[in-house]
């Protein structure tokens, strides 16, 4: 790693550190010098991944936040920036994926899913913009998903948050482009290797021998690319899906 | 009206009925013999709409409702219901244009800008589905505008409100068309002729002596226009601007 | 009609009006008192058509035209200015889709099917900008399709030019629209009803008992709408398919 | 270049390697040990490129072809296929920007613009699958423009060719990702750092100091590592700008 630490003493911010994704862009980053500061509600958590990141050689921390929350947001940046270094790159990572029909959609699932995957993506990249506009760099990616482009039946609540994270992510990488801040929108389309679908969806897994299901590590080694970008040629919305994969 | 009232006996439902479109919109639908319930936080502000409407000869009933109260809003659609008839058509029209960098956007405004535009249609939206579905017909129309396809600098609450409520539109027309019921979302592009826009953008409301600002009646014509369409031809997006506009 | 001839005096040009969404706009646009003037390629079987409108009080006039053709079309729009009288309407409805791998699509075909369905829309559309634009007003419709909006699998050649045709509507909308011509694109998403799709769909034909495809009637029903908007709401782009249509 | 040479004995062709990026996306693919095989309608005036890419220790060949004749791009296929090795890129980046009231826009020009920009890159990128699909691999890449996705006053011409190929490109993606082909789409949105733009937009070109003009070498490093990406996660769209770039 000697020769190629472009992070070295920096932060990277990985909000939604508990699924696959979060731990592979963590672990991303962490080989390329970043701290890699992953955080989920419950910290305890996270404990393995920071152990691999570590077996590595990488350097990680773990932090338990709840992203929803507005003081423990600006606190967890303030943290990092204090502890750890300059706070350089942001990914927003968190998904709420549900399906109801309309009228068996109630306003707690309607209003939860946009605190998870909108407000908490609001929350997070404010604080991320906050400390990087001063400094005139830093990459904020926000991971979107199939439904941040279309409204799907059943699909009100999540769609709803997903294409507000979009709106974010545009209104924010027009505004802070200029300020030297790389805003990036990623829509993953299609199913990601995890346990969880393992587990639930054992024929979709099983296409991985053939390469049909997303793998964590790819869709982190686009993002590192996103971020290497220098800024004369920026990409600011791109979609990641299985060669396979029905679009 | 004698030989032309398909809305006899029925309601029309305008949420947010205080604007100018929302007032056009409920004298469009009154004008065809549908009882006009209009409905803002200040019922009271309503009376000079519920006056012109009937001194047209229509029918009209004003709410005091905040349309982000769950309850509320369902004793209104109840009230309706019981005291005026069928709801047949529904349309959602509160909008929350602010403009703010988004390291000055506070949590409060993107909560509320939320809150106003999305998810008082979705508790809107949802109640007329439960009263519409079971008798697989009524329409309901969405009010989009510029922010709802685009997230402009400055606009990270509007746009993500917007854009959310452009989801709820697509995935409720994707699931309530085939039971019959008509969703569709109107993209509103450029200013309207209100007594705001005369106030605050006088070049602007100038434009008028051309037709170069939006007139609420003639988007509440194209709504009209929208309800009737048999179902062998639904829109189910739809854009409007002055023909001066730059898009 | 007497109290309610518009187009006393003056033509609606419909390019390609041998199918059954060509035939029923020139019969509404006839029923406002506009003079239909019908092309196609082989004009002699227009009869029917002409026939039909003639039946019921309106008047038409067909013609036969290759609309690919840059002589042809000009001598055609000069026939109706001159014979005729001022071209207020144009109607583009000409399509061309066909299906193939994109190894077997051939680049006759490929050439072909963009000269049908984009190459006369640019002529049809230019001459019809030609005479409006001193006067400052007219309209000008292209009819889109579910692939104007997405390049699907095999379909390189009709998405090809279906995109470009749309393409078209915008790059006219947005110049001509400030010059008082209404130009719009319509994507109509779903199976019409036509000789052809009874014959060869027959299922999808079946659906007709349920309002299930597309009436060319309410299609033109919505051009005709589209054409009454008053200048200061013009809808640019709108979407028509049958309820039950997934989309 | 001898331990990281994926490109050892194959081919990468760039039609339309005539202007800067075409350049660059030459040598960045013969620096991964690519034979690049460059092609323009005058093939003499690539000697230059070719020299560059020799002196940096790649292998590169220069081709005149008109990508616009059916018969010359068979034979430039078969040629490199037979004397280079398999074609594994194609990168089609011919452009044909213009810019016409849409009255003054002629047939000639209209066709014209299309045939380079649209049915050449139909008739390149068809030979490329021809090639590639019997062989499971393969990356085909379409450089766009912001024309690709909006139809802007005076563009009827260049939009309509760069809508079509927008088209193509996901038709394409959609048929051959299954077998094993990765089709991308590039919208690249911003003045290019070309001779050109030096001459005619010193303005723009004195952007460069700071960044705000693309670089033709960064463009091609995206393209590099969007042929790069395993086919668990491919890329089928992506835009490109400047930092500065409004949009």
């Amino acid at each position: 790693m000697a020769n190629d630490t472009p992070g070295a003493g920096k932060a990277a911010i990985i909000i939604g550190a508990g699924d696959a994704t979060g731990g592979a862009v963590a672990r991303r980053f962490a080989r390329a010098g970043y701290t890699a500061c992953v955080c989920r509600r419950n910290g305890d958590q996270l404990a393995p991944l920071v152990a691999d990141i570590e077996a590595e050689g990488g350097t990680a921390r773990a932090f338990g936040v709840d992203a929803r929350d507005e003081a423990q947001v600006e606190a967890f940046f303030r943290t990092v920036e204090d502890e750890v270094g300059p706070v350089e790159v942001m990914v927003f990572n968190i998904g709420a994926n549900v399906n109801f029909p309309i009228t068996e959609t109630t306003s707690r699932v309607y209003r939860k899913v946009w605190e998870m995957a909108a407000f908490a993506g609001f929350l997070t990249g404010r604080e991320a913009a906050r400390y990087m506009t001063p400094r005139g760099e830093g990459t904020i990616i926000f991971t979107g998903a199939t439904a941040s482009m279309r409204g799907g039946k059943g699909f009100a609540a999540f769609s709803g948050a997903k294409f507000a994270l979009r709106a974010l992510a545009q209104s924010m990488a027009r505004e802070l482009g200029p300020k030297g801040i790389h805003v990036a929108h990623s829509v993953i389309d299609g199913a990601i290797d995890t346990a969880w679908i393992r587990e639930n969806f054992p024929d979709r897994a099983a296409l991985d021998d053939e390469g049909g299901i997303l793998k964590p590590d790819d869709i982190a080694e686009t993002y590192w690319q996103i971020h290497r970008q220098p800024r004369t040629a920026w990409t600011h919305e791109i979609d990641l899906r299985p060669w396979i994969e029905s679009w």
